[in-house]
């Protein structure tokens, strides 16, 4: 932890910076030396690392912290094995930096391609969730990064303890130890660091929507934000009800407090004679039912929705349920209510899925599966950094590779456009 | 042209929004045929658009607006010609939209891929050079997004008649007239369209280096820079005298005033032999040289160069030219005085040539290449939108894809992860 002046900052984003330029240059081996022993050194701190979580909940707890900030604090033993697994993954990863992608001899005979470049120095600000500091570490440093963790004060001992195994991971493998910088930092501190656009070359926030849109308010550098998901779930013509009924469950009930949680059914006009067996399920589960007029018809201990309830975020046990007149009517309501987060379709029904497929504007749409498949572990990128809900540099899950830019790397014998 | 006012700023972006939404599923042919009708009008409207130039040229020399922005507001013949070309380059390209990558089956079945899709609303912001108005449009409807190009009062007459052409163009083919709309706005006017983050998806600033600050101070919307280039030559060891004259005099003279222009040569010690030859070359060019005190030995009637000359972007025919003791302090230079834009080595020697490539972190790195290789048009991209000095996004010369987004579609076949 660094304690806070505008010295103490300058001299943050100094270490940041040279220890950026010696990553830069880190070879894989080294790298990958340093995830594996963090995962290490994780697991044999685990007592430590629960016992430091469980002081931060009593803390937030007796503050009379809101209960779902809680929650998002937790960092016990499933917790503690899930970010090992994560740490073995992605030392497994292919190293992002110096591969090349569109390669091309051009007309003019040089040889042309992007090759993949560390972004350089990258601040994280986030709330809670002490997983965010080893994968947000394990990401930067794997992708030739460094970075600035700016942990909650909710989460102080958990992280605090956190910092130091970076500390030791880094060192170990012989890398610069403040590549991952974990701090406990004032507002205004914040602030100072969001106008050093010189030195930092990405700010992602992480956490309430207030946090993130105070940074992309105030800061000069890049940002890209990990809003809120408003998700759906369409039931479309010929809809498998068994897939259906699953993927409903489980896009509400896996983790109802985490962004891509569903919160939204529209069922398809054709499909109305389900809903009563939908209700059925819901209720069995505990999910609580705000409807239209036709879903309160069909399904009586349905509450009544209002206008706002197609725009809220739950992240909790309620569904709101609309009957919708068709695919166009389905498309319209997402676009409408939707937060352009995740949406799914549920059907048997080839031309309709590809239309829902190529006409939803969200980052992640999928056929017939659970919207908690926007999860960069299950698409193959070891975790995720975050979620982005930007469009400009990376959108959805975010992995190694969206912590990287790009050079123009051109080859060629001596080449000229004119004849001096 | 658009008058100004704050309802007129709504109607335009609401137009600019309204196209947005029917250009992302306008059909490839439809979008070619857009740009193959602006080839034919801006051919057959030719004499009309060098006439509203030349009042232009002899308005903004009248008023005594600086050489070099008269210079790019140049649009004559043959930039017409190149205009035309592009045009028909760009129809030639392949629609980047709907195009999918990093296509994969995961563990669990799924069928996930990243899909392009465009970004919705762009505003450009430029001065002087009329071509960008044609280019911009050109890019951004074949992309299948909507654009406001803010063009600058210097090329109101040749401006408005393209805003003019786009129009018929883009109805003849049955799109959206509003999907390239030129206007001329107040600052004022700019100021307020830079806050609408929710209608506008992209900022693009061209220009001095004044314009791309403000833009960049003002925007709460994402702006992708376009600054200056201070770009390098070493002339490293081994390198090929004769490569390295014809790269020197090609980097500066083929076009001194635009940003891939080159500023600097480094020499390398063990090439300081040469140094009575290149200041020969350079002084039968016309090149004025500003060299450091080894320079100024070897080549007498070269002038001393202060610190400042390092980094300044001369956009003139003359060079600063500096004796460097080996790679090292090449590399070590073109990180302290250089912009990042474009740099190359000149060398014949393998190892010295990849160290180059790997370490200098420019948008553009060549090897035995002239910079004005930094284009578009030579790296398969038709033209180009502009070239991008930033690192997220989208980095050196712009093409079509870089003004699309993508999202993950992903397809299922009832897939959950729980077990509910």
């Amino acid at each position: 932890m660094t304690d806070s002046s505008s010295i103490a900052i300058e001299g943050l984003t100094g270490r940041a910076n040279a220890a950026a330029r010696q990553m830069a240059e880190a070879d894989t081996t080294s790298k990958n030396e340093a995830l594996l022993r963090m995962a290490r050194l994780v697991g044999e701190n685990r007592e430590e690392l629960i016992k430091a979580n469980r002081d931060d909940m009593e803390r937030a707890e007796g503050q009379g912290l809101p209960s779902a900030l809680v929650n998002r604090l937790v960092f016990n033993e499933k917790k503690i094995d899930g970010r090992i697994t994560s740490l073995e993954k992605i030392a497994r990863l292919r190293d992002p930096v110096g591969q090349f992608r569109k390669i091309q001899r051009t007309d003019n005979g040089l040889l042309a391609g992007r090759m993949n470049v560390p972004l350089g120095v990258i601040l994280m600000i986030y709330e809670a969730r002490p997983h965010v500091t080893v994968n947000a570490g394990a990401f930067a440093l794997k992708s030739g990064n460094a970075i600035i963790c700016k942990g909650g004060s909710e989460a102080a001992s958990c992280n605090g303890l956190l910092a130091g195994l970076w500390v030791c991971a880094l060192g170990g493998a012989g890398l610069p130890p403040e590549a991952v910088q974990v701090v406990s930092l004032s507002h205004e501190d914040v602030d100072a660091l969001l106008e050093r656009s010189e030195d930092i070359d990405l700010v992602i926030p992480r956490g309430g929507k207030k946090l993130i849109e105070t940074v992309a308010e105030k800061s000069r550098i890049p940002v890209i934000k990990h809003y809120e998901g408003v998700c759906n779930i369409y039931v479309g013509p010929d809809a498998d009800t068994e897939k259906a009924r699953k993927i409903i469950l489980d896009s509400k009930l896996l983790m109802p407090a985490v962004c891509n949680a569903a919160e939204t059914v529209l069922v398809d006009e054709t499909m109305r004679p389900w809903l009563p067996e939908l209700g059925e399920v819901l209720r069995e589960h505990g999910v609580e039912i705000r409807g239209d007029e036709a879903v309160q018809e069909a399904i009586p201990d349905a509450k009544a929705a209002s206008e706002e309830d197609w725009a809220t975020e739950y992240l909790d046990k309620i569904y709101s349920v609309r009957v919708v007149g068709g695919p166009s009517e389905a498309i319209d309501h997402i676009a409408a209510f939707g937060s352009g987060h995740t949406d799914v379709i549920v059907t048997e029904n080839y031309s309709i899925a590809e239309r829902f497929l190529r006409q939803v504007d969200s980052s992640v749409v999928l056929v017939n599966a659970s919207t908690m498949f926007c999860d960069g572990e299950s698409l193959g990128m070891g975790a995720e950094i975050g979620i982005s809900t930007d469009k400009l540099h990376a959108r959805g899950p975010m992995g190694l590779e969206d912590l990287t830019t790009y050079k123009h790397v051109i080859r060629g014998e001596g080449q000229v456009m004119g004849d001096f």
